[in-house]
């Protein structure tokens, strides 16, 4: 086994890159140093070499630090490679085997929501839950989270189209079938959850939720699915807490909510 | 006067980090240390201090390294406090200094091109060009700009109504005025340069450049501006040459092109 010395003094220097990254805004070096518990004297020669670096800068009119050139480099390169998919495989496979359900991941593709990742679970459920399969926007818990976090120019062509062929010729079917799709979604908004009890499958239950990207746009759906009798659907049940949890776990993973603080 | 005396091995291990951002894929230890020219075992417990601050992680599986949480969230915070207009401050002034010409930033505002900087030049020009100015986006060197990087949907109202108003009673008049104007945008992307010369003002040249941000949008245009007699308006002349270097100064500053590679 290998050893896994380190190196101090980057672990201390890190100190000081955090203090920057949770404030979010240019700091006196003392206020730096204090906040990670150290002397000024002592935080100096790091901040020096951490400017040398780029990944903090010191404005010459007023003397504060902020993040530096190369820390952006840096963030810009992660962000490129973050693949959302597959940030959420983990907790895809934990989901299933401490739910014991069928969960499953979509994205936004061209023709809808489309799985793209699952893992079965061990209740066989008879549903159009595998790898592919485009989902309806507004007949299904994994649809209507893209419906509530989507901006509504990309999914009301679809809603619009679902809609005529689920009620082809009555226009006051219509308009009730889009008037309880948009309430749903307000309640979908309101828990970070949408909740399918039996339908669009009878016997079958599922709950999806939205993960977000570092820019708040949804990009995944999280979903659980199961038979009704083995599933409970309930909005604060466990299936849902460790759903919610797991896809705020993504979202943070993607950058979701960083820096915030340094907004307000 | 302050010593600037700094930490040794800050600046060795950021010489390993400088090595993920350039190459921006997973690598293993073996390559990371020679590229940054280092013992494998001079490098190992550098990278398993980034492991434990986050800046790097560790795929279990192949034991390749790469950029950690903590580096996305380095970057998300710098990207939000990064302010266009400000990191081109220092270019604008630079260049007024350098090509004694007026220069203008000019962002895409809710009414069209409009100016929210400028630095006045030593000689005197009877135009429009002051801050809070909506500039044309057909008939001006830094409308034109905005109208060949920004997405077509976002200027093709505003097209209309300008040429409307250019042309109010001639279809045929008009239709000239929208070819000559979408075949100008052609040439302002190969040159990354939009060329007024004598118009809208006569006597008046204009050279305008787009500044992108990390996403590859265009922010603002960088305009120049000056009497025809002091104004060498040639797309490969000194004032076009500043012009072209001092946007892509500031679209660095701002993230365009960081990890390119890493995509190729």
């Amino acid at each position: 086994m290998k050893t896994r010395r380190g190196i101090q003094s980057i672990e201390v220097g890190g100190q000081l890159l955090r203090v920057l990254v949770t404030c979010g805004k240019p700091m006196a070096l003392r206020d730096v140093a204090k906040q990670a518990d150290m002397t000024t004297a002592k935080a100096h020669p790091y901040m020096v070499s951490f400017c040398n670096l780029g990944l903090v800068k010191q404005d010459p009119d007023n003397g504060l630090y902020e993040l530096g050139p190369f820390a952006l480099q840096l963030g810009l390169v992660c962000l490129q490679r973050l693949d959302a998919v597959q940030e959420a495989r983990p907790e895809l496979k934990e989901l299933a085997a401490k739910t014991g359900q069928s969960i499953a991941i979509a994205i936004w593709g061209n023709m809808g929501p489309t799985i793209v990742a699952m893992e079965e679970s061990s209740y066989p459920i008879h549903v159009n839950l595998r790898v592919g399969a485009v989902m309806s926007l507004m007949d299904t818990a994994t649809g209507r989270v893209f419906g509530a976090f989507l901006p509504p120019k990309m999914t009301e062509k679809l809603a619009n189209e679902e809609n005529k062929r689920l009620s082809p010729e009555d226009a006051t079917k219509r308009g009730n079938v889009m008037k309880e799709f948009e309430e749903s979604l307000n309640d979908i908004r309101a828990h970070m959850l949408a909740q399918a009890v039996g339908y669009p499958v009878p016997g079958i239950n599922a709950l999806s939720a939205p993960i977000f990207n570092h820019d708040g746009n949804v990009v995944l759906a999280l979903t659980a699915m199961g038979p009704a009798g083995a599933f409970d659907a309930s909005l604060d049940g466990d299936i849902a807490n460790r759903l919610r949890q797991a896809a705020q776990n993504v979202s943070e993973r993607l950058g979701y909510g960083v820096g915030e603080q340094a907004l307000s």
